[in-house]
């Protein structure tokens, strides 16, 4: 077994509402210094040793991501 | 500036459903070798360098996370 992460992020150039309430909130809670928050998404998978790049690459494309607005990353994590 | 990310799952012993759906929908969609997904958020912060880590340890901890339920963890990536 091992672990792989599939990281989710909106695209630079989509707005991201969630992101931007964030900034608000810091700011209204006497945070400063934070400039842009983005907001998405972390999946951890269990996977068996079997499973190849490609399978999870295609799995991060067609379910975990909305390709339209999100770009996606897999990581393998070190065991 | 400097880039900050803020990782938040749910706890081991939480029960998460969207991961559980999506190990369903990986099943029918004839993925095999998956055997558990959990679903957090991930956070990209944009932070001016003075921020410290204690700062950045307590916006996650009071507004990214819920800490009844999600474990949190600040990662600063490098420049």
């Amino acid at each position: 077994m091992a672990r792989v992460v599939v990281n989710v992020m909106p695209k630079a150039e989509i707005l991201d509402p969630q992101g931007q309430a964030i900034v608000g909130a810091l700011g209204r809670l006497g945070h400063t210094g934070i400039s842009d928050v983005r907001q998405g998404k972390r999946f951890e998978l269990e996977v068996d040793d079997s499973i190849s790049d490609s399978a999870l690459a295609e799995i991060a494309e067609s379910l975990l991501a909305n390709t339209v607005i999100e770009d996606w990353s897999v990581t393998r994590e070190p065991e």
